[in-house]
């Protein structure tokens, strides 16, 4: 029996909205969800405590990242990711794929695989399907992710349709690699660009291989946002309604909900992290630039409805002075809140759909929100 | 009554040890003592909760820093010090004479205070022994620092004798600047070089005029070490043992040692959380570079006598990973343990006073430790 398991528990009546729950050897994730990303091995400025406390039960970490510092054998030989980092609730890992693919010039595709320059020390590198899923058997995550190829956007239809071709081809060369499914499962990735008939051909084959979860690949790679709502619209529809959808590198609020709204159940981004270390914090009134001066003297918390350590304890006048003193408790204090920020507006959007209100609940944060 | 009282529990047989208790409007702390120091109103990759868990009861701020940015009015109406930065144990702060003086070319002295620019854009300031004062009483600090001249080393008889002149005349200024001793207290700070009629004759003067607290100013500023320890060997006899003995800026185990061994009863230092931020660990066997390639595969923790939180739950290979990839995580990391362990060490230190065995206790760690 496959490591991962989902239990779909309801879907909303007037969207395509889901409550789920996923199973792993790590623990149980209620979803829809939002994943915290952990690239090298930790969630940036944040201790695997924090985002217990925060709700926190899945974690994704990137394979490209971890291959090349500091190794995957490392890894395994400390007893695994989980152990090296001290979390022992759930691991996503990506393929690799993707960054491999943003390489550029720097990466040579072959049927047999990618070879690349490593972005550290441009050593020569190559991942192939196989690579990735020793890689990922080595980091011992509970989903790993098919090593899929990634189409930018724009990019034309016969480049796209030969990618899924291959990227279909390396599906089941993951899958024919992975010999313990009882410990880690394997989820595979629909690609297919913007194009809706390859989308549909790119599912039905991936769902051919018959995988525990899938997720929808080569969105929010700088098209713009009707278009991935549009892509969304169908490429639900095109997977198994018993198993988890995930939207890869997705965590703006907005994206949070249209995602859902298309009956998405998984979504992971660095968007919370990376903007807290840029000074800027989600709240339930919009976006917050701290070293603006309007919060100078300003004593109040970053969100006065949210209940997160850095809220209850810290003002924006203290957040705005660490911040331009560039002290490292800013990246700390603000990664804390907007992980915490969004991690709470998924259980809340859990608790709409379970109430049947979730059209309802995203109106009412888009109104106080303002401008995404 | 002065805000901060001074109880002295025991003076060691064989050294000048002693063994006390600070009481301040913020709690009462043990002596001898080390104090972390937060500069800019945090310790650096430090939240408040884990200085308290680590058993800190005291930090020390920078006056000068909080004058700059975020300024000390800004603090006040923030609540003071204490609020703003979220800390409700007690606080010392230095009364930002030593970073002024430091600043060489950039600031003149006259009698009436100094005018320096700004180390962060360039501006006109001015601080006298009044400013000072007014300063520290916004910010609210528990222990305050007479603004003293710290002169360089080497330094001249006449620049010195002048200089701690010059240093009474302004600690008098202090003392009648401040007006609300029921609530903050001021410490003297003797001067005097490393001339020893010139400690005595600063010494004399300084507590004539009653501090409840005295510092040691102007040693730990570039003299070789037995030239520190010769003026400490007679400087803490010119100080009436009833009131507490302050080493400024000193904070290596070795310096702690023969601080506490000359009759000192508080330090403060940045050693612990720089080093950190520079991959380096105190350990009970010596230091620890991080980034060596010995470390590689090293799935120990720090310091296998360590019970802090980092050494807990990581081990030495993942805390080497995480300071090459350059991950915030490092500095809180290792930060954390470095604070830990001083402070743990200075609480081995006031227990081996208390029984006895303190001069057994140094002996014991210096062989352990090695180097310095």
């Amino acid at each position: 029996m496959d490591a991962v398991t989902f239990e779909l528990k309801k879907t909303c009546e007037k969207t395509k909205a889901r409550l789920g729950k996923l199973r792993t050897p790590h623990g149980e994730i209620e979803t829809p969800v939002f994943m915290p990303v952990g690239t090298q091995a930790t969630v940036k400025a944040i201790k695997p405590e924090e985002l217990k406390e925060m709700g926190a039960y899945i974690l994704l970490s990137n394979t490209y990242h971890l291959f090349l510092r500091p190794g995957h054998q490392l890894i395994k030989e400390a007893g695994g990711l989980h152990k090296f980092m001290n979390w022992d609730r759930a691991i996503l890992t990506d393929s690799g794929g993707f960054q491999v693919f943003s390489l550029g010039d720097l990466r040579k595709i072959t049927e047999e695989g990618v070879d690349f320059r490593s972005h550290i020390d441009g050593s020569k590198k190559f991942i192939s399907p196989e690579i990735a899923i020793e890689i990922q058997n080595a980091l011992g995550s509970d989903i790993m992710m098919a090593f899929d190829e990634c189409p930018p956007y724009p990019a034309d239809r016969g480049y796209v349709k030969d990618s899924l071709e291959r990227t279909t081809r390396w599906a089941a060369r993951c899958k024919e690699a992975h010999k313990t499914i009882e410990k880690q499962s394997i989820f595979g990735i629909v690609q297919g660009g913007m194009y809706r008939d390859l989308r549909y051909e790119s599912a039905c084959r991936i769902t051919q291989l018959d995988f525990p979860g899938y997720a929808l690949g080569g969105l929010s790679v700088g098209e713009p946002r009707e278009i991935m709502y549009e892509v969304l619209d169908y490429s639900a529809d095109f997977l198994p309604a018993d198993k988890p959808r995930y939207l890869m590198g997705v965590g703006s609020p907005d994206y949070l909900f249209e995602g859902v709204e298309r009956g998405i159940d998984m979504f992971d981004c660095v968007l919370p992290t990376r903007i807290a270390r840029n000074g800027t914090a989600m709240t339930s009134k919009g976006k917050v630039v701290i070293k603006n001066a309007v919060h100078e003297k300003d004593f109040d918390p970053l969100d006065d409805e949210c209940g997160c350590y850095t809220c209850r304890n810290y003002s924006r006048a203290y957040l705005r002075h660490l911040f331009k003193a560039n002290e490292i408790l800013s990246s700390m204090l603000l990664s804390h809140h907007n992980l915490y920020f969004l991690l709470s507006l998924m259980k809340k959007v859990r608790e709409a759909i379970d109430k049947d209100r979730f059209i309802e609940f995203k109106k009412a944060f888009y109104d106080k929100y303002g401008e995404m």
